[in-house]
């Protein structure tokens, strides 16, 4: 059985929890703290030396970390991946800019504001702009599609509305947004997702 | 054929360069200067609306935006990916790793100090450090080894390899780095790399 070591505030880890119980992967979840700096410790850092959740201990011993990369290994031959080469190259575009462009920016400011207490008033205008951009890429991408990519559910999306679904904690009003308000809904639904927002 | 926009002073464009080159695969290059807001134009944004190079133009006229997606798809059942499982989820490991603590790091250092003309000194100490600490993590990594994962090169070392060879752009010293210092100068031999530090 595979060990996902995560914190469940943290969309990134929630990713890799929703992902596993989608296809029917049996985990243990340990319950990492990342605001006591409980990936900071010796041993949490002898098996992922950039000390972040989440990190998985596959059924051999072996370390993994890198939420996208944990989803792309766990969701191999399954359907969150599509099929046709265009389609995964473009889900792998989304898995790229949700690193680069949209958790820097939407998880950060979710972060500032609900785990560090500091006021919205006081988070770097610079940055919001930044996660309001993505929010409205998103929304012109969505309009008139059920999912970011091809027909169905796939690991775009389950990677996009891990911190998506958090974005009123930072916030951000997704009724700004009603694509991306009723893409939500719909990954949660079909995932289904359990957990609180 | 392929048409690549790029700017040639990008490490994340010219990743897609040498994984074409490396491949055999033909392609146009054509110049977008990303300090003069040409991936800004409106047609641009109608090829990529997040506004980034590089973006590629498939021979079928589908468009496809970022660097590690592109050369993800490029290389696809080539030996730049790994046949074994976990090998290839050690290089997706890294792929979102260096889009997360690297090139926000070490490629943003060198465009404020190298294209804004901002002095070294007045660069954020927070980041500079975010970006040693990157360079030390991969010197522990490489350390007795040759390539980042498995025994040979792939697109694991190629996206690493494209800022970190700038690095010195940015003010650092890879003589801190030995392990880097050597894998660089590895894998511009290795691909080979022929576009100029």
């Amino acid at each position: 059985m595979i060990t996902i070591y995560g914190d469940r505030i943290s969309g990134n880890c929630l990713k890799v929890k929703w992902t596993a119980e989608r296809l029917a992967i049996p985990f243990t979840w340990i319950d990492v703290n990342v605001v006591n700096r409980e990936t900071r410790t010796e041993t949490f850092l002898a098996m992922n030396p950039a000390g972040q959740v989440p990190t998985i201990v596959l059924e051999d011993g072996r370390p993994l970390a890198q939420s996208n990369a944990i989803i792309l290994h766990l969701a191999e031959r399954s359907a969150l991946i599509p099929a046709d080469a265009y389609e995964r190259a473009k889900m792998f575009e989304w898995l790229f800019w949700e690193q680069y462009s949209h958790e820097p920016t939407i998880a950060v400011v979710r972060f500032q504001v609900k785990y560090l207490g500091k006021p919205r008033s006081e988070v770097d205008p610079a940055l919001a702009a930044r996660a309001e951009a993505a929010l409205a890429l998103m929304d012109r991408a969505l309009s008139g599609r059920q999912f970011l990519v091809g027909a169905q559910l796939t690991l775009a999306d389950i990677a996009l509305v891990a911190y998506t679904r958090f974005a009123a904690d930072g916030g951000f009003d997704l009724a700004d947004y009603p694509a991306v308000d009723a893409w939500v809904r719909r990954v949660e639904h079909e995932l289904p997702i359990r957990d609180p927002r």
